[in-house]
């Protein structure tokens, strides 16, 4: 586990769906060939973005078996975990293993509220089933629950997790957070923000999940690279333009929920640019009207993306 | 699906565990008789007290057989789908319906932030995919999403859900929702509280599916027959019992989770009077320590369930 | 302190306005005979439904002036005092004492995060100053603190408060508090809730202080004298009919906010009702529009309040 | 209006206090003298790390006449107006124009529930009745309610705020505010948060209120000025050693409220440094025991503000 150290651009893998909502492979390994050729340091399967929760175990098999192959080791493979409680996601855990994915991406276990010693608890077991680096990912906005600081620092303690993915929205936490492991050079912060990586990177992060990713790796992959030659105009100047990108994941709204919106919203800027062959998400979310497309399509050309 | 019409007490009926997290088929079986011999009208199988979303597929089928075997047909039996998204909802669903029950326990997605409109969709699209009537569960504490009055009214108006479970905490709307529902007499109201039942019972609720009617189904059918034949103080008066007897969820706070506390309260409660053989839950719920159970085994002394 | 309990029909005095935004005494007087000749048995002034915090010292002090005069000791009076911070309140304190009312309403602090331990401070420093029994008022919605029910107990035990008013919703919990001071007679609790007043009375409130009660009052004094004399079938049919009258608070919406619909509602009927001048709040709060006023009035006719 | 711009530093002002809770104006002088010492670009009176809902009128004023006379039109000037309604701010505002301030701070409305329409109403209404700048404070911690992208667009569009002041902690939705004004020169932008300083000027803020200015305004400067010659590094090390130093606002929790402990701090730490007399907050505010003053201490010297 020592050495592993997930940094720079990771982004949730888009999972493609035929018209009868099976994984679509051919255009998933486009996916993984488009964000790889965009640079990428590697590859978060199964993320919420993927919509994992949306597809069972034989689904995830399919997604993680065709990103596998398609990677070929190129970059570093970490796969979502995530489902409600601790035995099944050592279930999923299992099933990354033996995938050959590098890394687990856990959640703290929802529906069910648990106190954050559970949590720290819960975190341990998967760690103890499945011999594999962890990533705490903290995202209340789905589990509702915050992996707090001291039970960061807690895991971290116990040899349990080596990185946190960071998708609360609370950059100033993260930030604190960020303090508590400076001297911790072998624990990784990501953020899941698509709009603050400049930010983020400025502060310490080492390195970004974005969903947006999956549209312009290149232009994260630019950010991230400026950034690390302390050019951070540059950092700005692309972080600002992938802000005016980042814009079609509010198309959908009201008519969608937010979910619909954003990773609808990344699914048809990749459609339009001949990416995956479908947009649809899993159900029930909804489909965005053509009306919507189209403003997404403005983006993109805006944006620099697509030639009008 | 016009016939099937739930009144009365619905325990949600806890799932005993074996030392190794198998279902204690023996204990569940002796769980089923001790409902039924003390009155019961129906069973809720799967339900968030029984641990539903911590169990797999497995387990879940273990615990349909079980039940559906042990009641041979005594009182309806309806069963929980808890998972995060539709098409795995589905799959429980037909689950439940190859293994006898009559009816489907369904909540809103969870984890996946879903907008109204496609929580009808998703309740819609269980409902085309397997032919059994619908109760739907609000339960914002854990979806953190609340079913709507509005909502309510469409998934009825559509022939998509016959009842509602109201574990929202808001009595209050649901006495709107009997208001909405008042003159439609093959819609039922039943609330999800263990402490509010008369009061439910006298604004119009049809029932009651208590997790604390596993250690006490008789309490819980004297308070509702006294409610029925319009004894109002004698309803109150087991009522008051009863919230004494409630106070055993309380005492894990805060070394454990709420549901650790309330759930585990429960078995503790259940494995005293010998009708479970453990106490403990699925993981990563703590269990409670031994002076916890000796204060739950005052309770169960001081109202009148254990023999001191 | 020990021979004041406050109990039955209390409503929240809804203070009229004139053009320029005065208080409106000769509608406030119309409004107190409305509510005595309807057999109110307390008058609560100055709370959230009088828009006390859109009042400054001058018109808090119209309103005890005129509410004491025309009230003329028939009924115990109550006053909210209701600011952000314990040495405001004081001040408003001393303002209603010296204005002749016998208690005094307290809400928590707001804007400013105050800890369980430092609201009992709160009350407590406010019993210091001024020597009037305090009803502790637990509105969750607008001060963002819940009182907690060892902070009620706490307060009662060091002979801080008197009473509880409980708008927060949360009629579980109220249960609890009802059983906390089951054996304490010279402890009061009202409810809040305008369609919850059968069950609670059935649980064991004291009474209600319902802002519908200014649109019938006689309706709630008839549904609380069914409740007294054990008639909980007429208590109910009661409780019902004002459910339907309670739809008047919803018509403003989406176009106000919700204050502005409830409050602006109950000022809509009242103008209808030929009770108060204008119907208009304080500023910011819209005014309802003329098809919204038409609602109101088909709800008033339905109810048997208004002839057509 | 159109010359006032605020940027750089602006500290909140602490608001000293005597003993028997009168305002101190010589330590309030001497503050005053601190921060401009310290370089601070002005100077916000009557924020919340002020006190300011603490205050009433007489004590607002003195804490008014106060700063305007030390300050001697050094640097610009802004006054918090908190209160929860329109009218009662308008008071506040008259105040402070009447004492010389040059700006407004003002929030949504608080304790009431106000639509987003009626805040554009409130704000609007305000600048109607005193002809001061304003800026618009968004607070949801303390008024419960989001001042949104669409209202700030409204606001600015229609000539009623020059400003934002952002303490909602949503740091990503203040970088979508920075885009949406990204055109208008003539509109400031300035965090409320202390420690994301950096980024937030990388991002495009316009500067800082940082409460914990009234301990260290130098820091601030320098690291405003590092921003501003772009030297990032030195921006991003200045900003790490004001994280430390902002330790000082958890030493009291759980003890306190996070209020009490976080204005509680700096007042300790700025008693400590011999600015103020007291450190002593508002009631019902808890005061920190001696252990939490000694880590505060040790906190001063470990980040070079206090020799031992």
């Amino acid at each position: 586990m020592s050495s592993f150290k997930l940094h720079g651009i990771v982004p949730p893998v888009v999972t493609p769906l035929t018209h009868d909502f099976k994984v679509d492979k051919p255009s998933l390994r486009k996916v993984v060939r488009h964000l790889i050729d965009g640079g990428v340091h590697g590859l978060f399967v199964l993320g919420s973005t993927s919509e994992c929760v949306f597809l069972n175990a034989s689904q995830r098999a399919d997604v993680l078996a065709t990103v596998a192959e398609e990677n070929n080791g190129r970059v570093p493979m970490v796969a979502g975990t995530m489902d409600p409680t601790t035995d099944r996601v050592i279930e999923h855990a299992k099933q990354a293993r033996d995938a050959g994915m590098q890394g687990l991406v856990v959640t703290a276990p929802f529906y069910t509220r648990t106190s954050q010693a559970e949590t720290i608890d819960h975190f341990t077991m998967i760690r103890d089933a499945v011999d594999l680096p962890i990533l705490a990912y903290d995202l209340p906005v789905c589990v509702h629950i915050k992996l707090e600081r001291p039970t960061l620092r807690a895991l971290y303690d116990k040899g349990v997790i080596c990185a946190l993915k960071d998708s609360s929205g609370d950059d100033g936490n993260m930030r604190m957070v960020m303090r508590d492991f400076g001297g911790n050079d072998d624990f990784s912060i990501l953020t899941g923000s698509e709009i603050m990586v400049d930010g983020a990177l400025l502060g310490g992060a080492h390195g970004c999940v974005p969903g947006l990713g999956n549209v312009d790796p290149a232009g994260y992959v630019r950010l991230y690279e400026a950034a690390k030659r302390g050019d951070w105009v540059a950092a700005r100047k692309e972080q600002e333009r992938l802000i005016e990108l980042f814009q079609i994941v509010f198309q959908g709204v009201p008519d969608t929920s937010p979910n619909a919106s954003g990773v609808g919203g990344f699914k048809t800027a990749m459609q339009l640019l001949g990416i995956i062959e479908n947009r649809h998400m899993s159900r029930p979310n909804k489909v965005l009207s053509d009306e919507k497309v189209a403003r997404i399509k403005a983006i993109l050309g805006a944006t620099g993306l697509l030639k009008s």
